[in-house]
């Protein structure tokens, strides 16, 4: 993907993990929306590792979303573009992605 | 600015400008955010034009969201990196955006 798209993925991401948090964890939104919004964009290498991060935040009980493309442009229907996790406490987070590297 | 960079910066507007949204015109943004959330990422090449952008924006009333960055990384403190517009209604957003080329 060119680096709009992604953008594009990262958007989509960024607001639907946002809008699960508020519902489902107000306080860890509330938490993390007014003390800055961090947000670390880090990679993986295949569709599959993304499922698996997804499911592994799901384990944990952390707030996420699974962007799946309308394929369109660049890649195939119902591709898995990109996974938001969080907002949540961050040594949850970083059971899942601490290891990985930024975009 | 890489990818990832951009990719959080486009996250930043995004979930800054839909809250500002949901607060000023939450008819606007429960209908984009019911109809596919669309979103496109568009460039300009400065920060001048950035600023034109928003200031552009609130003169039609809609919502949106100047990204400044700290600065810890790849661009001095306080230097606008994004601009959100919207969601509201696409002839308006055209408007403002609708010559710009994708990033």
């Amino acid at each position: 993907m060119g680096k709009g798209k992604i953008a594009v993925q990262v958007g989509h991401a960024t607001l639907t993990a946002s809008e699960e948090a508020k519902r489902r964890h107000p306080d860890w939104w509330n938490q993390w929306f007014h003390e800055g919004q961090a947000k670390v964009v880090v990679k993986v290498d295949s569709e599959s590792a993304l499922r698996d991060l997804r499911r592994e935040a799901e384990e944990l009980g952390l707030p996420s979303a699974l962007i799946q493309d309308s394929g369109l442009t660049q890649v195939e229907p119902g591709t898995a573009t990109c996974v938001g996790i969080g907002p949540g406490p961050v040594e949850l987070i970083d059971k899942i992605t601490g290891e990985l590297p930024l975009l």
